[in-house]
């Protein structure tokens, strides 16, 4: 399986979990093919839309670039959303990073798995909370 | 150029028409690839989420299935957004139909190109009242 493939089948997993609680949510298509800034992942709880930009990592640290910050606030801003981060680290499951928490480095940001799980920064923890009430 | 890429541009000619008057959209990705339902585009205006099922016809009738309609009808309120069948008729440009002002037939459901001329559902009348304003 490729990395791309990887990629999506990363976010259709999210997918599931977040329809799982109750939260309808839907993977947003080829955002590379339009210069529009855009999310990975669109979800909507209780008047608040979540959006997740996706990483996944094999490594115990994930860098994520400034455009892919940039544009994640450009759109929660445009559209009043709540932005995360998700990263699956392998075998550790999904970890959930809002944009101002994200640890600055020099050239762009990092997280960190140490920190995450510190911070029980997971889908229990982070996301859970959304879940719809009907 | 196949079906599925006429699909995809007409959508994405939707998506810049909705970013030309501020009001940010994004395709979802292949809604038939998971079991969920869901629309092929959101938008975001003031407060209000908008979601297109979108059509394109060189005819001047488009049929639309109960099961598309449903499902449209099934996600605008699970997630309170304001649902529209968006019809591309060659040469005539997009027109906005919401699903209650649909005509059923014995099987399913249409949109007639005289009929949403005459009641002026073009993007002009029916999308742009949602235009963002800062």
């Amino acid at each position: 399986m490729n990395r791309k493939s990887k990629g999506i089948n990363a976010e259709r997993e999210l997918i599931h979990q977040l329809w799982g609680i109750g939260i309808p949510a839907v993977r947003v298509a080829g955002s590379g093919s339009m210069k529009y800034p855009s999310p990975d992942i669109i979800a909507f709880s209780n008047n608040q839309t979540l959006i997740f930009e996706c990483k996944a990592s094999i490594e115990n640290k994930k860098y994520i670039s400034n455009a892919d910050v940039n544009q994640l606030i450009e759109f929660a801003n445009k559209t009043n959303s709540k932005a995360y981060i998700a990263v699956k680290f392998t075998n550790k499951g999904w970890f959930f990073v809002e944009t101002n928490d994200l640890i600055k480095t020099k050239e762009n940001y990092v997280i960190s798995l140490d920190i995450v799980k510190e911070k029980k920064l997971d889908f229990q923890n982070t996301i859970k909370k959304y879940k719809k009430l009907d």
